[in-house]
């Protein structure tokens, strides 16, 4: 049974799910920051996903940065699974822009999480409804 | 044409090729940190490939991912493309350990590059040279 890492589940809210990933937003509001989670229990590494899920992982991340890359009209998406901090395996998909806050370093502890207030969140997530596909569902209650 | 962007090819060594992807070795010995390039003129984005060289940049990149975890007892990998500073794509391949000097942060901007002499080169790449497969051909002078 796959749980959700609690310190993803502490960081970040539940946007919904492809076939094979669970797509978080980071609730930090300097950046439009996603996450793919794989929905498998124990996996660190993409190695360790079977051929068929490392297939489907890739062409989720591909189209989710295609749609972030144009719904925010981004100048640069760093993709990266570090995982030195939580192991469970996850891949950060963040929207960069040469006048964010970080550029052109990469995000990761540079500046301490500015959470979003609801209505900007409805914001970010209302341009998604329409773009994503591959079979994504959005959550319920996506916040 | 492909050509390798200068600050790649001024910051790394190539070790040889895969089918799709140079492999080059960051000239920075404080961590095993290797990276693939696809040999693709002008693309930024793993999206801008199509999608046989997605999958062939995927099937390397685990290759390599687990080459490099199993040959050098890693930790932890950290797998990244970022582009902020040098937009051609490639895709960080980094072995992590709980004592290296960087640990838990990501590697980049922690310390200046420590170049390797060229004895401690050999003995990096000399068991990649049995390990390397999917058609792995290496430089006939790799550094």
């Amino acid at each position: 049974m796959f749980e959700l890492h609690p310190q993803l589940d502490k960081d970040c809210m539940t946007v919904g799910d492809f076939l094979l990933c669970k797509l978080l937003l980071s609730n930090d509001s300097h950046y439009p920051w996603f996450i793919l989670v794989p929905r498998r229990m124990g996996v660190t590494e993409v190695f360790e996903l079977n051929q068929e899920d490392q297939w489907q992982l890739q062409q989720e991340s591909v189209h989710l940065s295609q749609v972030l890359y144009n719904t925010f009209k981004a100048d640069k998406l760093n993709v990266a699974a570090l995982g030195n901090m939580v192991s469970q395996l996850h891949v950060h998909h963040i929207v960069r822009y040469r006048n964010d806050p970080a550029w052109p370093a990469p995000v990761w502890g540079k500046f301490p999480a500015t959470p979003y207030d609801s209505s900007a969140i409805q914001a970010l997530l209302q341009p998604l409804r329409d773009a994503l596909s591959h079979g994504f569902k959005f959550a319920e209650s996506p916040l």
